[in-house]
C-alpha cells in the first residue's frame, strides 16, 4: 500500500442472481470476499433470506451479518422510514472503516428495493464509494432453462411488474410478467385463447423451483409469490 | 464413473456478459473449463471476436477453437445457410465426443443469434445435451455503472432493438434502445425536449467503453454499433 494512501470503505449492491449459487458473477464473489459486512434485507415474516442462502457459500466465515428489517407493507411512509434506518446502519459500518455488501436477489437495477437504499446513501457517500454489481435476472435464467429466447431480431420485449393490466399490452410479441401470481387469471385467459406460449417459472434455481409450459386447458391455482410468466406470441 | 455409463457430450450456449471478464458467472467459467471445444461466431469484417476476448482468460489453454463464419448481412437465406453450416460443424465435434461451448455476448436469451443455431441443434440433440448459461446483459451492466435502476416498483420496462420507431413507445417510463446508433436522431429529439433522462452506453466493460448522460443540447454524432441508450422519464 502506498504511504499515506487510505482506501475508503465502499458500499456495494451485489446482485446474487435468482437462486443458483453458481449464477453469481466472478465480480460478485470477489466483492463478497473483500467486504467486512454483509447486509441483508429481511422481513419478520421470512425466516430465511433467499439472497443470503444464495450468497452464503461465497462469503468469508468471519463476515459480520447486518440484518436490515424491512416491513411487509406498501405504505410508502413506513417503507421510507425503514430504508432511512437501514441506511443509517450501513453508514455506521462505513464510518468505522468497514466495506458493506448489500445482497439483492437477481439484478440490483431490475425491480430491486436496493434503489431506495442507494438513493439515500448517494447523499452520504462519494461516488467512488458506491459500486453496483449486476446480477442474472430471473427472466434470463428462466428463458435459459427452457432454451427459448426472451426476444430476438426486431422484436420488442416488455416487462411488466404484475400489478398492471395485461389488456393494453397484449400486442407485444414478448412479455415478461413479474410477480405474476397477482394477475394469473388474466394471463390464463390469454393462454386459453391459444395465441401465446406461456412459461411459468417459480423460484428459478431455488430448492422449490418449478418451471413449466402453461397448457391451453390450464386451471387457476395458487402460485408462489416469486413467480414470473413469459408470454410469447406464436408466429 | 458407473459401469456402462457414458456421459453424452453437450452443447452449451454461454453468455459471457457485455465486456468485463469478471462479469462471467461461476457456472459459465465451469462450463468453459470443461469443454473440449470453444465455438465463436465471427464475421469476415471483425478481426477479433469480442466474446472471445472476454472469455479467453477463463478457457483452458488446450481448448480447440471452432470459428463459425457469420456473414454480415440481413439476407435471411444467406444467414440460414450460414447457421446450418455452423450447426453441422458443431455436430461434427459432438459426434466425436467433444462438448462444445458456444460463446455469446451478453445473455444468450437476449437478442442473441444463438437462438438460430440452437433451433437447428434442437433437432439433432437430446434435450439433456443442451444447456443455456445465462449472462449479464449490457443494459444491466450499464444501469449498474451509473447506479440507476432499469425499473422499479410498478413501472413497466420496454426494450426495443433499435430498428423500430420511438414515437409509439414514448409513454413508457423506462425504455432501453439496443443498437441505438440506428435511431439516435429520434432519441435526441426526445432528450432535447427535456422530458427524459438519457444515458448512452457504448461497449460496457470493454476497452473502448463510453458511458455518459446525454445533455439537453446534445448534438448528433456517429456512435459505435454496440451502443444502447436508457431513457427514463423524469418524475
Amino acid at each position: 500500500m502506498e504511504q499515506g494512501y487510505v482506501r475508503k470503505p465502499k458500499f456495494y449492491g451485489v446482485g446474487v442472481g435468482p437462486g443458483d449459487s453458481r449464477l453469481l458473477t466472478l465480480r460478485a464473489v470477489e466483492v463478497l470476499q473483500e467486504c467486512q459486512v454483509i447486509a441483508i434485507p429481511r422481513s419478520k415474516m421470512e425466516r430465511e433470506s433467499i439472497a443470503w442462502e444464495i450468497a452464503k457459500p461465497h462469503c468469508p466465515e468471519g463476515a459480520k451479518i447486518l440484518e436490515l428489517e424491512m416491513p411487509m407493507t406498501s405504505d410508502q411512509g413506513v417503507l421510507q422510514a425503514a430504508w432511512e434506518k437501514a441506511a443509517k446502519a450501513v453508514m455506521g459500518e462505513i464510518n468505522q472503516g468497514n466495506s458493506v455488501a448489500f445482497l439483492t436477489l437477481g439484478d440490483p437495477s431490475f425491480y430491486s428495493t436496493y434503489t431506495y437504499l442507494l438513493n439515500i446513501l448517494k447523499e452520504n457517500l462519494d461516488p467512488e464509494q458506491i459500486e453496483t454489481v449486476p446480477g442474472i435476472t430471473a427472466m434470463s435464467a428462466a428463458a435459459a432453462r427452457v432454451n427459448l429466447p426472451l426476444a430476438i431480431g426486431d422484436e420488442p420485449l416488455l416487462v411488466i411488474p404484475g400489478t398492471g393490466s395485461l389488456a393494453e399490452y397484449r400486442k407485444f410479441p414478448n412479455l415478461v410478467l413479474m410477480k405474476a401470481s397477482r394477475n394469473l387469471d388474466e394471463i390464463l385467459k390469454v393462454v386459453h385463447k391459444g395465441e401465446v406460449e406461456g412459461i411459468l417459472a417459480t423460484r428459478v434455481g431455488q430448492e422449490r423451483e418449478n418451471i413449466r409450459f402453461l397448457n391451453k386447458n390450464e386451471e387457476l391455482e395458487k402460485v408462489d409469490y416469486l413467480t414470473l410468466v413469459l408470454l410469447k406470441h406464436k408466429s
